[in-house]
Parts: structure tokens; C-alpha cells; sequence
């Protein structure tokens, strides 16, 4: 599985380079993507599952790791998790399925740094 | 824009016919696709928004008017179909302008019709 | 429904045009993508059902059409139709299912003028 | 083929209905959007072209038609036009065949139009 | 390349993994999924070329090594799978390339594991 | 970060492989792949950047990789490759992030390169 701390050590160190080329639309779109996702009518919760099943029928695999860590973080539940990756597969079908495995490995991953009282806040 | 009396009448045709051919796996699949979206852990709304996310980002317009007339009938508001179709906007970029044209367009007259007294617990 | 003798009649208008701008590449890759569906170590009819299967994951509209009649053409039943149909629709998903619709449709229409006695020959 | 003045009149209904919902992120997203065509280190003419070139491969008809427009506007010569749809052919393969047709088919109106001295600058 | 012992060992934990979470949707569409390669009107043989074809346009990496064991299980040729990947080629175009050499190595990986006398029955 | 001398071996062999499996087909694909981009109306920079453009918006890692090698071969600038990732973007939306990053990285290796006067005329 894709290691959660690589992961996190990449996205940063790209994410400040990508902003040092200063060019002013990619970093309005980077600060616009986050804005998204904050509570509105709908709340936090319900806007990173629907950044998590967008992200999974397009299968951008690390979106979908970083829509698991995001919905972990603010509270979702296996349950909630899981029936949101259920009608992704319904609607994207089979070639999904891939995706769904590793997104689940990256759920427990997670729940397993819970359980043992690492801190998650900081992995995205 | 598509006529969703029309709409209606074509899906409903069709969809006897495909059910006629009797092949079991279409058919299953069929029943399936309608269970995935009844209340579970997440709610009827819920699911027919992360339905009409997912649809907006794959841009299949059909499956778009579908669960937007869905998200009407299970009483979301536009401020929750709006932060829905921003998310798929912010996730799929600008060619998902086109379907959020119609996705509007649609809502609409959806709204309109719920104005006139008109019943759209038929239309899907 | 697509009115297949429009459809015909757009395809051939527009072909002649894009092959009298001269492009020397897109000319090649028109004669390349026909040679492809010719027999080879597989047969015309199970080539037609890969175009077919194909074309409808990515929901090609008109590409699903031109497969539709080809597999028709060179004698497919609807029995094998059908189970490619099945394929793309558990390799796809849902969103698969509004292009299902204009398949079967289409499938109809070809079966119709079959038994009028209407040569479908050259509707591709 | 698609008329041009109900492209047009449909887009910029539609446009103001989506600005007065009052969405902010997806109102700076439409903003963005303009903002990224403009000239920098590429001029304008190789952006509407690479504009176009992503419209053809992810098969988006009302995008395709925009950029086609814009390619224009701003004084592409059919051969450049053509030569991006020649890439966005080998790279997307058969399936962009049908935006091909169509593009060639938007392309030849507004050439019509330009030499029956019909302003095109007000269609986008 | 993908070793194909860690290939299936990650796929059959991650497959048990999410049918214990008893999302019954999920389980369904898994059964769904492996009943449609069956033998009926298409035969086994023609199903996996049909599974192998759909993956490859859609460029779903592990779908395309498991169709590509599968075709080998049930006793394609390599002409029968490169005329295949040849359609899957000209359907999707030059994104497909680096799927294309993939697949050629998965299928020269399982040549070379027959000739050498060991059994590939069990890798998926 | 992918290493650019793995990526270029391994191209190479597969290249040569699927090239001895002597299928006509393919491997006209290949040839006319690469005249495509040859100068023609649009210069052999132009090209390249709608060769990125387009492998970024389809999300396709190698062609992603092989694109930013040849643009910067044939002297396109860091600002001009950044635009041509900047229409990518908003065309392409939030899901071609995780592509920017890795395109990016390999873009960086390679002014390194050059940089320490290491040639990178061999790489593709």
C-alpha cells in the first residue's frame, strides 16, 4: 500500500513548488479547491463524500487517498465511507474495483492509527 | 432542453424492452442500481447527491437529468443541488460547464412545474 | 431515435469533407481504423463486438451506431449483442445505461427493416 | 448541425441563471476560466488551440464548438485547426472521430459566414 | 513490472477485506461481475477479449492484467490478444500505449511461467 | 519520483517487443504517432505542448512524462510548459492535481540535468 507518509511528504513539497512558479491561476485554483469543500448548505462531512465518489469514479487514485484521510478527519463513519464507495462502483462500474480495494487498505491504514492514538490531523 | 415528458417516455420504453431480452445479469444489475440508492447509513438525499456528482463529472447528461429530477423529489433544496454541482465543477473543470448549463436548466423547470401544482413524482 | 439514414448521410458528407483537407495523418489513421475490423486470427463478427463493447464503455454515441449496424452486417445475433451489451454494463457501470437504451433502440430499428425486406447494406 | 445562434443564445441564458444562484466558487471558477485564455508566455492563439485540442479529446461537443469559434476570433488558419485535431485524433483515437466530423462542420460554417461578411465576433 | 504472486495476493486480502464489511450492494455487484464472463451465447474466450478490450480503452491497469490471465487461463492465443489490444489501440488512441506495453509484458511474464512448467490456474 | 533512465529502458523494450510481434496495424499506429508530431502548419513546440496538454487532461502518466522530455528537447520554456499545464487544470479540474505534481517533478529533473550538463537527447 501506498505509504500514507510518503504520500503526505510528496504533496507538500510539490504544492510549494507548483506555487513558487507564481502563476496565478493554477494557485487561484489550488485556493478555490480547498474553499469547496467548507461547510455551506451542505456540511463538511457530506461535501468530502462527494469529493470522495467523484474522485473514485474517475479513479485519480490519490485523490481518493486524500478524500479517506479528509472524510476520516472530520468524523464519517466506516458505514459512511463505504455506501459512498458502493454507488461509485455502481456508477463507474467494474473498472472501480481496483480503486475500491486500495481506497478500503487506506481506510484501515487509518483506523489503525487511530486505534494505536497517531495523530492524523497532520497527513493532509 | 430536453423535454422531460419525452425523457420519461423513452426511458420508460426502453428500459421494458431491455428488460424483455431477458438477459439475467442486465436485469440484476438493473435492481441493483435502484437498491444502491435507498436510505442506508447516509440518507435518500445523500445518495442522490453524490448520484448527481458522480454523473456530472462522468458528464452523462441523461444520468444528470435523472437524479437532479431524484434530488428534487426527495425534497433537496437548490443551495444543496448548487454546492453539488460546484464540487463536480471544481473536480472535473471546465468541460463540466456544458452539463452544468443543462443540470440548471433542468432544475428549473423542475421548480416551475412545483410552482404550477404540476406532479413530478411521475417523471422517474 | 437517431434516424439512421441522417446518420448515414452526415458520416459520409463529413468524411469527404475531412479527407479533402488533405491531412496526410488523419487520411492514414481513416484507412488504419478500417483495415483494423478486418478478419485476422479473430473473425470480422468478434471484432465488430470488441468495437461495440468499446465504444459503449466510452459512451461514443455515434460509434456505438456504426458498431451496432457493422455487428448486424456481418450477422450477429441479438443474443451476442445483447451479452456485449452486458459486458460494457458491468465494465462501465450505471452511466452506461442511457447509451444501452439507444443501442437497443437502434438494434430494433436495423431488426425492422430487416423484415420489411429494407437492404441495410449500405448504411455504413 | 448545431446552430450557432442557438449555441450561443442557450450559453449566455444559461450563464447568467448559473451567476445569479450567487455561488461564489463556482462564479470565481467561470472567472478563472476567461482569465486562463489570455495572453502570457503562449500567445493566444496556441491557447485556444490547446483550448480546443483537450475539448476533442475528452469529447466535449459545446466546448469543442467554443473553441473552434474562439480558434477563429483570434486568426487561426484551417491548417492550424486542423492539425490540432489531426493530435487530438492520434492521441484520443477512433472514438474522437464524430468531434472531428462535427468540429469540421462548425469550422466550415463560420468560414461561410466570414465570407458572406457576417460578424462573428459577438458568437462567444 | 507488476509481479504477478503480489498481484493476487493483494487482490484476494483486499477483496475479503470489503466483502466482510457485509455492504450487500457491493457483494452483489462482485457476483454480478464474475457471472458475466460465463460462457452463453459468446464464449468464454470471446467475454475475456471483451473484458480485455473494455479495460484497455478505459486504461484500468490491474482490470487489464487480470483479463490478460484470464485470456491465457481459457486458451487465447497471442494473436487472438494482440489483434485485441490493436482495436483497443485505434478505439482509444496513443494514451493507450503505455497500457499496451504493460499488457505485452504481463503476457510474456505468464508465456514464460508455462513453458517453464508452472502452473498459472491459480493466479487469479 | 519516477526514475527517467527506468522509463526510458523499459519503453524501449517494450517498444521493440509489441514491434516484433509483427502486427501491420499497431505498428503503423506507431509510425504515424510519431510524425504527427513533426512541424507542420504548427511548429514541432506547439505540438508538444498539445501533446502534454492533452495527455494531462486524460491523465496519463508515461505520455505525461514522455511530453515534458520532448518539450523541453525541443526548447519550449518553463513558463510556456507551466501554461500549457495551466489550461490543463482548469480544462481538466481538480483530479489533474496529482499529474501537475509528477509533471512538475519530472520537469525539474530534467532542467538538473541540463543544468549539470548531463545531455538528455537520448531519454525518449
Amino acid at each position: 500500500m501506498k505509504d500514507l507518509d510518503e504520500f503526505k511528504k510528496f504533496r507538500q513539497k510539490m504544492n510549494e513548488k507548483i506555487f513558487f512558479y507564481g502563476n496565478k491561476q493554477i494557485n487561484r485554483f489550488f485556493s478555490l479547491d480547498s474553499q469547496s469543500y467548507r461547510e455551506g448548505a451542505l456540511t463538511e462531512k457530506v461535501k468530502e463524500l462527494l469529493g470522495l465518489a467523484t474522485s473514485t469514479v474517475l479513479r485519480c487514485e490519490d485523490c481518493i487517498t486524500y478524500h479517506i484521510i479528509r472524510a476520516v478527519q472530520v468524523g464519517c463513519s466506516d458505514e459512511e465511507i463505504i455506501e459512498t464507495l458502493e454507488i461509485a462502483l455502481i456508477v463507474g462500474g467494474s473498472i472501480v474495483i481496483p480503486e475500491l480495494r486500495r481506497a478500503v487498505s487506506t481506510l484501515e491504514e487509518l483506523r489503525e492509527r487511530q486505534k494505536k492514538g497517531i495523530n492524523i490531523d497532520e497527513l493532509v
